[in-house]
């Protein structure tokens, strides 16, 4: 029954990063990979690079398909054109690979009656039709968070569609998702980049010579930095679609920094040292 | 004049990642390389990888050097027991590889005429008699802070050593070195660990389901928190040794901080943008 959308195209909105390498995937398993794009260069480098059989800007490219994944930027996601949502197939299951999944939820509920909500978290530092790669999936998670009144049918389709990529399959609740993601992708990238304003911030005070600073980072620093140097536009977007969870999550950091700069100030160095031996002793479970 | 050096014995006191890697390179000059270690199965085993001719629990195996290397931890460098002291040869040039200068300067400059206070900055992460590898210092920074008094000729020497070793020589003022290691070494340790401890602590309070939040965990946040994840003993010693700049460096990153949260707290998207866009600008800087 679940993989009755394996005898039908599959349709791919985007062929980005994400797009490109389901279609890779897809393809290499011998399904017919369909891909909707914003541009035509795009949808020829697509098929010449094998992420599709057959792309194009005309959504009349989806006619047929019995599964179609939106793998669009979430601003995107979050304001469908109409014509896109004209051309889904009403008996297609509909998924999405957004990274906050309340917001895309609460908008395409009403938009499609076979819509599932999905996160497959894969490496996101490549971007457009020349960086889709084989198995980028596997082994990664792939977080579905389906709604009270999601299709059952629907959702199997999506976990066999996950399964085929080889991805870990995880469900959970919307807002549990958007708060973890809060914590470990959002809440980094505000860190990482105030890491890296502050360092400037102290050479403008004339505190610290800009010059010698830059000469002494080493790869600590440019490992702690790396979240904080990326697409600001998707940094903005992420945090104002999940600021509630990023404000609290932001909330329970300066408590914990406050704690650590208490033990300094006090000069209280088996506190500091607990501090540092639970950081050390907790980085192991998030590998 | 400044190869003199050359031409007698060079002491190592201490055998691990930064002395153990000096003696294998001045070894393969070849000169003659003698290390003051602090257990038998040291000596020999630095014997045995090439760290040093001679190796040996003895002080006296100093007799004779032109030029010392204190290749000691930080907290051995600021305590340095007595029979170490007696054994320097007083017209030899006394150099050290401490992370922090003002206060190793304050405690060695009474104790040796030709003491030179420096700093080669090379990877830390491996430790031990099998941690000393070929070319560490090859194009990395060997910071040295001289002090009024500082005999010319012993920095002249301590000089020559490192580009013998191939690093990149940078002098500068004890408390300027201490201010920048402050923001590009100890602020991102404790940044990072803080991130560890808020992330554990929102699971705690159970708004974030701590299984989720582990398996969503990935390669940024890897790669934000592993200074986080480093050696507390040696935190704790840079930080209170560091008190000072360390707290000004907070404070940098707190206004930092406090301004990202500020764009996210007034919903101020072009704010937060122009903040990101800033942070990714500054990056390569210090790459």
């Amino acid at each position: 029954m679940t993989s009755l959308w394996r005898e039908r195209p599959v349709g791919v909105v985007g062929l980005g990063l994400i797009g490109g390498s389901i279609g890779l995937d897809l393809g290499a398993m011998d399904l017919e990979v369909r891909a909707l794009v914003h541009r035509q260069g795009t949808a020829e480098r697509g098929c010449q690079r094998g992420l599709a059989h057959r792309a194009s800007t005309d959504p009349a490219v989806l006619d047929g398909c019995g599964l179609v994944v939106l793998a669009l930027p979430l601003d995107r996601l979050l304001d469908p054109p109409g014509a896109l949502l004209e051309a889904l197939p009403r008996d297609a299951v509909v998924t999405d690979v957004g990274s906050l999944k309340a917001a895309v939820l609460a908008r395409w509920q009403g938009l499609h009656p076979r819509f599932v909500a999905s996160h497959p978290m894969a490496g996101t530092e490549a971007a457009g039709v020349e960086a889709g790669q084989r198995h980028l999936f596997r082994g990664r998670p792939w977080v579905v968070t389906p709604a009270a009144d999601t299709d059952p049918e629907a959702l199997a389709t999506v976990r066999s569609l996950a399964e085929a990529l080889e991805a870990r399959w995880l469900q959970c609740d919307p807002s549990a998702h958007d708060r973890a993601v809060a914590l470990i992708s959002h809440l980094p990238v505000l860190v990482s980049a105030s890491l890296l304003l502050a360092v400037d911030r102290s050479g403008g005070a004339g505190a610290a010579d800009p010059t010698l600073v830059r000469a002494l980072a080493s790869s600590g620093f440019a490992d702690t930095t790396r979240v904080g140097g990326g697409n600001p536009e998707l940094g903005v977007l992420m945090a104002l679609h999940n600021r509630d969870a990023l404000l609290q999550a932001l909330a329970c950091y300066r408590a914990s920094l406050g704690e650590i700069e208490g033990c300094l100030r006090r000069e209280d160095g088996p506190a500091l040292q607990a501090e540092l031996e639970r950081s050390r002793e907790l980085r192991p479970e998030f590998l």
